[in-house]
């Protein structure tokens, strides 16, 4: 099973990695070459662009950072009219449902299976392989690269046969991950209101009512001020948060929560928190109380 | 040290049976009866009125229903009138910032020590004595009343001297419970608007990144649509979500996401869900999509 | 008809006025004494209480601040107990809806009459006699105080035989107003974000689509950063949109724009902003988007 | 100056009429063919095709739906490859700042002129030649366009030399229109809480603090529960709601009322009232509140 794989960032390099250890032949593309360099010397063939990874491929995995780079890579880089019949392109990235849409017909009507399995976990959890994997699309497709699921990540969550599906569902995980931290930088204000140490309120709950990785990552952010080097940049949430809006509109579900936390998003992109840390949304809920 | 004990519902009774196993002499009063008569047997002495109870009490401890109750009890029933000086009243209920104020103030005039003490914790886990206990106050008193705490629960989490600061703290924390809930609803309506279960949709955020015992009990509510018996009910959440707000304003702290709820809240009472379990909230979520 | 006034503030002072021009025997009181002396210099008697003012009246007019003020003078000032069963009290203040109920019921214990009836216009509309009042209670009542209100104001609106329903109207209609100046204020900030001149927007819409006196007035203060002295101050303003978003809780009306606008209103006064015209709500807009 | 008319729906027809009667030589081409007929008879030319209309034309005005109208007919349509250099191409349909940013750099790299020209009225006021013209671009460019301005309008309001500060301003005055029908939307459900006619609370607001004729002709159609036929679909009201949202989210401009708005829509559009009159965002407000 000839695999192309197209996006090695943070994610992809790790992913595209155990797929070699585990003896899959991968012919990587990337961007920018440094990491194609790193795979060639673990058996990797490296290609010099979408295209010429993706030819002769049996399946085609794209990890790549957003809407704007997938459609520049698969669409504009010709990588969708080089795939031959009965080849499946599987997209790990976090795209808009518009996007997998769009994406879907064009595969359909190029004979390709287009499966969508965005996934759950930060580095350390692509790593080790052992990442959750939101997956939706034809059933047989599936079928045929679940040994590649089972090497990425340790549970493969199936939601339906169309691409979309998937990717509502990863919108919708980023979208309460966004609510959480929106919610500890209101709850943490509060405190701070009443003279409360924002640390002890952050301590209290992530040990408590909150112990969730979730909470204790960016509660510990908060607590500590702590927002650079970004794990996940504030914008990028942002991002996630309107994809997450933009799917409900879509679907004719309001989301009002979503709408709330976009607000507080933009505003803290014009003060120039946009590429701090997530956790950095806290500083908004701050200077609304006339703090910081 | 004589212990008055007055509001003896489904937390007080614990937690009073608790005080009476550990050795303390409690005199006990409730609005009805029957939860009197069951810790007398097991030792207390019956009050007929709060203000009978408070005689001569060195340390009255109150866990009444919301700020009506307590008011009712505490200022009209003539207790505060009745507690000598250098007695200490424990408030163990989640009420107003502005009822803490009040309270704090009509103490201070008579000379006896108010301490804010609310809890995190359901029935069973103050059964078990394993309360978490949120105090304020002067440290003497807290310091006084420590072997008390130690009873009734495993942890004691002082926020400053202030008695309004352990409210703030309480209702911080529900409200972030509130937002919990009021995201899992709008991401599961989200799902559902692209044809996915919203039990898989719960299932995988309760299994991951939310594995958190609040996301598990009320997402596992919603979904299986299972919303009486209340475990705890939609309009007393909608109450602490407004108490938030509250809070939030008095100390010029804007609190947009627990505005954002409490709008959802007022909508599900109008929609005859208040007495439903909180979880019943996700019912506005899917009512808005035009679902249900 | 013996008429007893209380509370001649900036618009209870001309209210006064034109009764006692009118004919009507007044008998006035004010917290500070100086009103109370250009109304004595006019022919009205003095009175040095509340009650003292009420005591004989056929007719009680309150003008008073707010729901505190109201509280304090009606029932704290024992005006409820001078009045005699038969009297009619008339309350043209802006009170929350539940001091309306409580008021109404208070009233109906003794026997007396009680009508709702807050007003719209500034004070050169007052002053003029050019009033709108919103009126609500017992028709036979309202009938007996129609002289009353001919004098005062230009014309009367009758909503209903429950006082509560006058007061619900009244915030609704100040709702609607904090909605303008909210618009307003984040249209101009969008203009602004495009390097448009806000008073050239502002210009724009009061010119054209918006050429009604409430967006000429509060745009014209935006468009020029006026916001000082206050024609109304936005702290007043903020209240009002406060105990809009509490009648409609009370009623299971959601108000979701009044919601975000009390956000908004809450940062202001976190910036300072609580004491300038309600115009200034404009700053907080242009401050979320990271300016001024 | 032989001039292109591209779009004469209900709006562009009126226009291009007026532009006939005025002298100018017109070349006019729809989507449908029936309004090219109607102008025909006035004198225009017919054109088969947007780039058969555009050849020659010293001054191109479209007045398009939406951006998907302005995307197919002006870029996949040929139209901008068709225009000559030193060409002017007025857009007057109500885009967003995104296409309006894209639309910019495309005519430049041409040597087209570009003005951005939205405009304030309905259609009757457009048949007088009456419209507010909201206009951005060079100024040259502005200046040579301005007598044809002249016949449209009855004034122009010039808001800088982008095109895109227009569509803002435009954009901005929509959001507005929304807000105002939101705000009746939300007091009249407040006063039907109490039992207050909604049409009375309107007919109150309307006549006296709101006596705009925005106010009057949405307020109407609410008092009535008239919502079709419909004046403006609430589809597309919805729409540029959503267009100045985005437009706030480029300029990092936070609008908090349109968002909060934008959900209204959402929600109106998932219970089937898309297609009605934009006053029926009435409904939802009920709808909220258990009625209706």
């Amino acid at each position: 099973m000839q695999i192309a794989f197209l996006g090695l960032g943070t994610m992809g390099l790790p992913m595209a990695t155990n797929l070699i250890k585990a003896g899959y032949p991968v012919r990587a593309w990337n961007r920018s070459p440094s990491p194609v360099s790193r795979l060639v010397e673990l058996g990797a063939h490296g290609a010099a662009s979408p295209a010429e990874a993706a030819q002769g491929a049996d399946v085609l995995i794209t990890m790549l950072a957003d809407d704007a780079a997938t459609r520049d890579t698969v669409i504009d880089g010709k990588v969708l009219d080089t795939l031959g019949k009965g080849a499946i392109h599987i997209n790990m990235g976090t795209v808009s449902v518009a996007l997998a849409r769009e994406l879907a017909t064009l595969h359909a009507a190029r004979g390709v299976a287009y499966v969508a399995a965005p996934v759950l976990g930060r580095v350390n959890v692509a790593e080790a392989g052992q990442l959750n994997i939101l997956a939706a699309g034809h059933a047989q497709a599936l079928s045929t690269v679940q040994p590649l699921f089972d090497v990425l990540g340790q549970k493969t969550w199936v939601f339906g046969d169309k691409p979309e599906q998937a990717n509502a569902v990863k919108l919708g995980v980023n979208f309460m991950i966004g609510a959480a931290i929106g919610a500890m930088s209101e709850g943490a204000a509060l405190a701070q209101g009443y003279d409360v140490d924002p640390a002890a309120f952050l301590d209290l709950v992530t040990a408590t009512v909150f112990a969730a990785p979730v909470y204790k990552i960016y509660g510990g952010a908060i607590a500590e001020n702590r927002f650079e080097p970004a794990g996940f940049k504030l914008a990028l949430g942002g991002k996630d948060v309107r994809l997450a809006m933009e799917a409900g509109e879509l679907a004719n579900v309001p989301m009002t929560l979503a709408s709330t936390l976009r607000d507080a998003h933009t505003e803290a992109i014009a003060h120039g928190d946009g590429q701090k840390d997530w956790a950095a949304l806290a500083l908004t809920a701050q200077r609304r109380a006339g703090r910081g």
